[in-house]
């Protein structure tokens, strides 16, 4: 197999295209801006989801279902949220489709099925969702209620890209209710903490944790918390986001319960969501040259092994034995036993899928006891004493992931810089890229400016940020600490 | 806790909807037949998911996602297919919104953003998938593709009931496309095996096999294999249908492929689904006046534990032995040490939600070494050794779901009447109810006005039918074989 794809040095928007295409992930749809999520794509949001989902279940939330069509009124109810989503919203106006009078076997919109009220398609579910939590909130004993949804959502993007930005999209969005304040903040830390740890000890993507300016916050959230990573070129990424929501929705939709003083209050709320983006965004911290490079927890094949050159029943009944014993330790194993491609295409193309451990067992391997051992994320080769494979395997997986974590994490680290003028603020941001801390005089005003200047945004404030006396980078007025900002996909 | 159900003799669909409501499966929503699938609801559909998930993927099939939305071009190439689902389309038109100038805070669509081509939300998905697989298919070596997509759906239905028909839906369609003709006619009556053995071995539901007269099969489809089940009140259920689609999608979109002869053909194709209405089904096959009854394979909760009269630190730590216990064998167990509610109360409240087995624990048993146990099924109550308890419940849940079974297949048994003549046919469809097994003349014109008069269709053409000669009880013409007729949801 030729190299297939763009050096990432060369065109790196057109590297990750190529890696989504050549190793099977997505590839666009009929229907603009949506995307088709191809088998090993979809394989890999199974992993992803499963995972989460134990996480959200151990942290004790239950799954739900809601409509996919939120009604107008009930859209625009809560102001700020509606007005965030409003120039975005897929609007479904006829039920029903009639022959064209004109053409022979062409549809039309049958003018006399329109709705009253128009339907949105859902881009967040807090509107539906709190005029449902209406009904089912009337006493403090019925809080918390601590929902998640697994759906589709669709925001009517301009611009596009497989995973990072889609017209429809797969998501989690929890809507959680409580009855005090405190509670509330604390859920949405609590599942800000649960996104870090899911992007660090699985995807093996560091992030940095913070809460977002007033300017990048939620559309109807009083804070948003966010886990900011950082990709090959520079770039942040936005992973996921946990809202506290204050009264606002409960307020909107009229949601109030009586507390132990019996006394009538509104619910506070929360949700948090992650999508289908955190596959951008896993393809962009680990991937090289040669295609995708996947952290072994989320990898659908850890280890693949192929008989060199070609499938033999000598070598088949070993890998077999290999492979059952590795799967006993539930790890993934793939033997392929295609005979009509050759070795080096095979490995090419585990390459390019990036399979994280690639098992060559040829004749003279059997003969001297051996199996040769590739490992996807730093391509070494090594040849192994048979007798061992098993546990090597299961050692070398584990050390392929702290290998990538390490990785991803040093070059984050070499990439936020600590600047204390404009000057240099704007160098880093042009030249060397990654994250920017600056000290920030607080106001909308200034970040804008610095945005329109430098297309730098503020990521995060991070929440372990130290109190720091300073003056803002761009205004010089005084700071007292310093704010994480980055070009951002 | 008061009998707060109507009872299935006095009105059968009044009881439905009560215990949909009252076991907190499901509600209406604020959008026109759409539901609200609650936590307990969405926890059954996850049990049936994950188990028709595994049985999927052990027949080799694959998930992928394809678009919510099918532009009016693509879904209206496959003409039989467009015209069947053209009635009930929601059609998006618009893509945004903005603020109305004459009502402050309110939103109208915005004309200038219009869609140049309409937008369906798809009710299937036939047409993105095979506008898609044209691009996947070159060579019989691409063949065959089994691919699963687990989705939302919407038909605009005019009447609507939770579960068993909402204007959403939760579903899994499979799409699969094949080199030939027999492979593919293999392949929808493999799918038909798998739904056959799901209902039946993990939802206790039996179901007759067979297949739709021309008239009642999906439309685009050359044949359609059905699984038929019978409600309580004697109507047949739809659960589940596998599709054979010949070349009809591939004819309509232009997908061909080489052959082994190097020759250019059309790709056969199959399709195949459920939905979350095998909860409707689920639902209408065991439960009783005391609510819903849950065959344990499929129950969220499979025993729970009360401490009577109330939790005490004694009960509790025993309580928490057995429940550590079972769940080491795979067991779902709940432990109630909610102190607000009353035995009696709780009593109540799992047997409407189903819970198959309850153990109640007192301090008395305790003394001598005992507990209750009480099955949802048969409501039959027994006194246990503590010392047994752990294989006596597991072996219990077996027997539960053994029950649950033959209970329902005596009952389907004993309502799947032959009759000879057209007087008979119609006093069992009027006054007995269940399945009708009568010959038929095999014209659409007699089937429709059999159910013109008197309501029943064919369900199926059961696939063990014998042959046998005889006449259609309406016309009088040959027939060689009896077909399935009945009443149905």
């Amino acid at each position: 197999m030729a190299k297939e794809i763009t050096e990432r040095g060369e065109n790196y928007s057109q590297w990750y295209n190529d890696i989504v295409k050549k190793a099977g992930l997505a590839e666009n749809s009929a229907v603009r801006g949506c995307m088709v999520i191809k088998p090993y794509g979809y394989a890999i949001w199974e992993k992803m989801r499963d995972q989460l989902d134990k996480m959200f279940k151990d942290t004790g939330h239950v799954n739900a279902y809601f409509p996919l069509f939120v009604p107008k009124s009930l859209f625009e109810a809560e102001e700020k949220n509606a007005e965030g989503f409003a120039k975005e919203c897929a609007v479904v106006t006829h039920y029903r489709l009639k022959n064209d009078p004109d053409n022979a076997g062409k549809l039309i919109i049958d003018p006399e099925a329109k709705l009253e009220e128009e339907l949105i398609v859902r881009p967040t579910s807090e509107a539906i969702i709190w005029n449902t939590y209406r009904d089912w909130i009337q006493s403090y004993r019925d809080l918390p209620i601590l929902i998640n949804q697994w759906a589709n959502v669709v925001r009517w993007e301009m611009r596009t890209r497989p995973f990072l930005r889609t017209a429809e999209f797969l998501w989690q969005e929890g809507h959680t209710a409580h009855a005090s304040k405190e509670d509330a903040i604390k859920e949405a830390r609590q599942m800000h903490d649960v996104y870090a740890a899911f992007a660090e000890e699985y995807m093996a993507m560091p992030v940095i944790k913070g809460f977002k300016s007033e300017s990048e916050r939620f559309a109807g959230a009083d804070d948003t918390f966010t886990i900011e990573a950082l990709m090959q070129d520079g770039k942040a990424l936005q992973a996921g986001t946990s809202h506290f929501l204050g009264q606002n929705f409960a307020k909107a939709f009229n949601v109030t319960f009586s507390n132990d003083r019996n006394e009538n209050e509104y619910v506070w709320a929360t949700s948090w969501g992650v999508s289908t983006r955190l596959i951008g965004g896993l393809i962009m911290t680990h991937s090289d040259d040669d295609g995708l490079v996947l952290p072994p927890k989320l990898a659908p094949i850890q280890v693949v092994i192929v008989p060199i050159p070609k499938p033999d029943p000598a070598l088949t009944e070993k890998a077999e034995a290999i492979a059952d014993a590795l799967k006993s330790l539930g790890i993934s194993v793939k033997i392929d036993t295609d005979e009509s491609k050759r070795p080096g295409f095979k490995f090419a193309e585990y390459e390019m899928k990036g399979v994280p451990v690639r098992l060559g067992l040829g004749m003279r391997d059997l003969e001297n006891n051996t199996i040769e051992v590739a490992r996807r994320d730093t391509k070494e080769k090594m040849s192994v004493d048979l007798d061992i494979i098993v546990p090597y395997v299961e050692q070398l997986l584990e050390d392929i992931q702290q290998n990538l974590f390490s990785r991803a994490q040093s070059y984050r680290d070499e990439h936020v810089t600590r600047v204390e003028n404009f000057e240099a603020f704007k160098d880093v941001i042009e030249n060397k890229g990654g994250f920017v801390l600056a000290h920030w005089d607080g106001t909308p005003e200034t970040e804008d400016k610095i945005k329109e200047e430098t297309k730098a945004t503020i990521r995060c404030i991070p929440i372990d940020a130290p109190e720091e006396s300073g003056h803002c980078v761009y205004s010089g007025k005084p700071s007292n600490r310093r704010v994480l900002f980055a070009k951002a996909y």
